[in-house]
């Protein structure tokens, strides 16, 4: 278990025409980073939605896999969605963690532009070797809102992959960042 | 566009008895991979089904997507699906590249078990770099049959993370397995 802990943000989250928005949560968005986050060490895997209906649409899929059918169907995915924990907000997660580690984490954000104030993947690796709290963030739809960026700490570089084209899944960015970080 | 070609392999790959079956297409299999490999410049994503209905489904939705609602609403997914490639097996694959680059292209296993004969990251990445065509390919379900095994030339090391699980998404570990080829 390492000192990293990551948030799927889904309120306030940037809309393609700029505009803030709460988006829905999507059912492989926590199957596939909890797996991502689970093989690498993660220790806690936030989704972050303030719509009730959200929450409980996430809580049923978790009971689902952790007490229901699907926990003995499939153990290997209950082990992964131990580590997912909701919240209702960035700050609730903020609050948690500083709880929890006695001091409030770095809060890391992702971005598919180009950032000020950005760490290197190798800088914020070595920090978590370092066993620093960090509280990495990813955003859903077209990224995190303005309010959101103003609450961390610094950002990773874009994954750029050599070609003009930018439109990597959240799944895929999540799990390339996870490597790139823990990775060996 | 580099000389990396990749293909998704729905049959024959194995179950969790260790049996030898044909997967369902998962349409986020197409959208994540398809966007994963676009970002890095992979010249060609192939999906490979025997099944004239699953065929039809992965027509319908590159079509959508291509011709349909989907290329307005949406130019940068159809932009990362204009690589895709409907197949009926590997051979035809092999088959096709074999043509169109004028020699057999390097053809590469992923697994997550160690296997023999593993060329590592770096090294497949630098053949890369010097535009050695490669096939590398992914498996559905629990991963490659032994007779599509049996076909490729060497098989990359799996993804470790650094914990005893093991247990990624196809889309997460085509979304790493790229990044270290490719990724800067």
């Amino acid at each position: 278990m390492t000192s990293l802990n990551i948030a799927l943000i889904h309120h306030p989250v940037m809309n393609k025409r700029g505009e803030v928005i709460g988006s829905a949560v999507t059912n492989l968005d926590i199957h596939d980073i909890a797996r991502a986050a689970k093989t690498y060490g993660v220790s806690k895997y936030y989704i972050t939605t303030p719509y009730k209906d959200q929450q409980q649409l996430v809580r049923e899929l978790l009971a689902h896999w952790q007490t229901g059918h699907g926990a003995t169907y499939n153990p290997a995915r209950k082990e992964a969605l131990s580590i997912v924990e909701l919240a209702d907000s960035l700050e609730e997660v903020i609050s948690c963690l500083t709880e929890q580690y006695g001091k409030r984490p770095l809060i890391v954000a992702t971005s598919a532009l180009v950032r000020e104030n950005t760490l290197s993947y190798a800088e914020l690796g070595q920090r978590i070797a370092n066993e620093e709290p960090v509280l990495l963030l990813f955003g859903t739809a077209h990224g995190l809102a303005p309010e959101i960026l103003q609450l961390t700490d610094v950002t990773l570089p874009p994954i750029k992959g050599g070609t003009q084209y930018n439109h990597l899944s959240v799944r895929s960015a999540a799990s390339i960042t996870i490597d790139r970080l823990l990775g060996s």
